[in-house]
């Protein structure tokens, strides 16, 4: 792994600090993610306990050939993404005024400890909005509810996701 | 959305009669299924009721810049995939000697219906190897059962998948 | 098991036929669900897409003696059939006109695939309803949404639950 | 509720550093929690990893009269104490030694995060056996994989749990 995209610990405090989520959601989660750059996810907005991304039908993320739908995997990432990003900034209410430290830490643990996804529709659009919202924020765990709308508002997926937050 | 990619629905029983599961895996599941080749999925062996993918690790695979981590929606990717083909050959088990069109019928119903995904510990490593065992096979729905280990034999997460099979 | 509690077969499609949810739910879900009773739960209202169920703390529903907290399987048994009986009637929306046989036939095949449920806070109150809201309904398989709130209208716990209902 | 039934915080300890685990589980889970009494659940061994439970079919466990099988909810119980048994045990090795205020202060913690259960077969045997591993202890979350075998070892269901264990 190339460490070129490795963002110095010591930035940390700086973007927590910020006052702009969306700011910070897209650095984070966009800028330094990857594989959500891969998929082409855009923040939408940022609100306090819930947030939503957005992405646009492209071929390379079709999963079945023969109806042109969206892969049951695109699917679970910008869900799976979505209740991350609320649980990060359920977290990042709470660190507010801790020490550089802290943050750091806490932030380093941060992940899913696991993800459910049901697929109620056919994953049929031209461009995909996911919502994720905060259901409950604990020390230690948050637990978020997300979904998946194509562009006219038919709901395709929910998901439920518990994320390690301290 | 190109309609370059898709494969004729007379195709389909030629390859359902075919009796090498490797290239009905390889020819339906990667080289027609554009996401799966974007994540660089290979099938590595494909028996009665288990079957096995592998892929490399990838810098654009990366969910987590500050550990390197793959993507948590890659694993469910690969994951979703893995029980899906199981569940895929556990339904084909069933249609061999019905009519084409019964075929065809069952396979365009084939789909995911819900996934769960346990991320167990850190996505580390330079290749990943995801199993999928069908734990329950009816007339309408296959349950299996998915793992995902890295190259040194760590398993770093499992996965619960109910397909669509008829 | 006695066969006293049985229902004969030719009684079903009587009861599909009548007009009154409430009284087809009671009778089935609990006059003829022994563990319903063993639980103590009532149905509170039933309506085309949603229903209500409710019960009252009792110490033998205890799970946590330390804090006096309902018991996880008693979330999951209210929730699953919350959702159950909302795609019972999913489903018996989509019989109704058909013969007597088809009716008896889809529903001794009505069941759980799979549950998932989310415990979100302390299991505590004195009486607790659970509510079952359908997200889609196929011909095949339903998937209901469902909550439990206490007395003071918190919510304790949600859950996701796929039925099969044909 | 009756207070009767709690166990006094200045027992805990006493429990904790006993070596028969044995003891430990039939005393805090059996015993000391009345819904698993309820259900008749039995404890028929503990290892350091993995535990396995017993109950006898009963008239009142039964979910689906037509067919005599055993609720939905009684599978998702069992399984859930299955998890949370194993759980606990993954978590009493990592606090032996620790002082009194800290175990109490742990155990207290203890729950069910979430739970998903798939039902592969219907719930039909005269006794069950459940049994629950440990996939992943952590310092704050396990995970713990767990199924249900009728007395002809059937593979009746199977069900993954995440546990707050500190």
């Amino acid at each position: 792994m190339s460490t070129s995209g490795k963002m110095p610990e010591d930035h940390i405090p700086d973007i927590m600090s910020e006052n702009d989520p969306m700011a910070i959601a897209e650095y984070l989660f966009i800028q330094k993610t990857p594989f959500n750059r891969l998929l082409g996810l855009k923040v939408e907005w940022v609100e306090t306990e819930s947030i939503c991304l957005k992405f646009d039908m492209r071929e390379d993320l079709i999963g079945n050939n023969f109806r042109g739908l969206i892969h049951g995997g695109v699917t679970a990432s910008i869900l799976d993404v979505a209740g991350g990003i609320a649980a990060f900034f359920s977290l990042r209410s709470k660190v507010q005024g801790q020490s550089i430290e802290k943050v750091a830490q806490r932030f380093s643990k941060f992940g899913t400890i696991d993800l459910r996804i049901d697929y109620l529709r056919p994953g049929l659009g031209k461009s995909f909005t996911a919502t994720g919202s905060i259901l409950r924020t604990g020390s230690k765990v948050a637990v978020a509810h997300m979904e998946l709308h194509n562009e006219k508002g038919k709901l395709l997926a929910t998901g439920m996701g518990s994320y390690m937050v301290g």
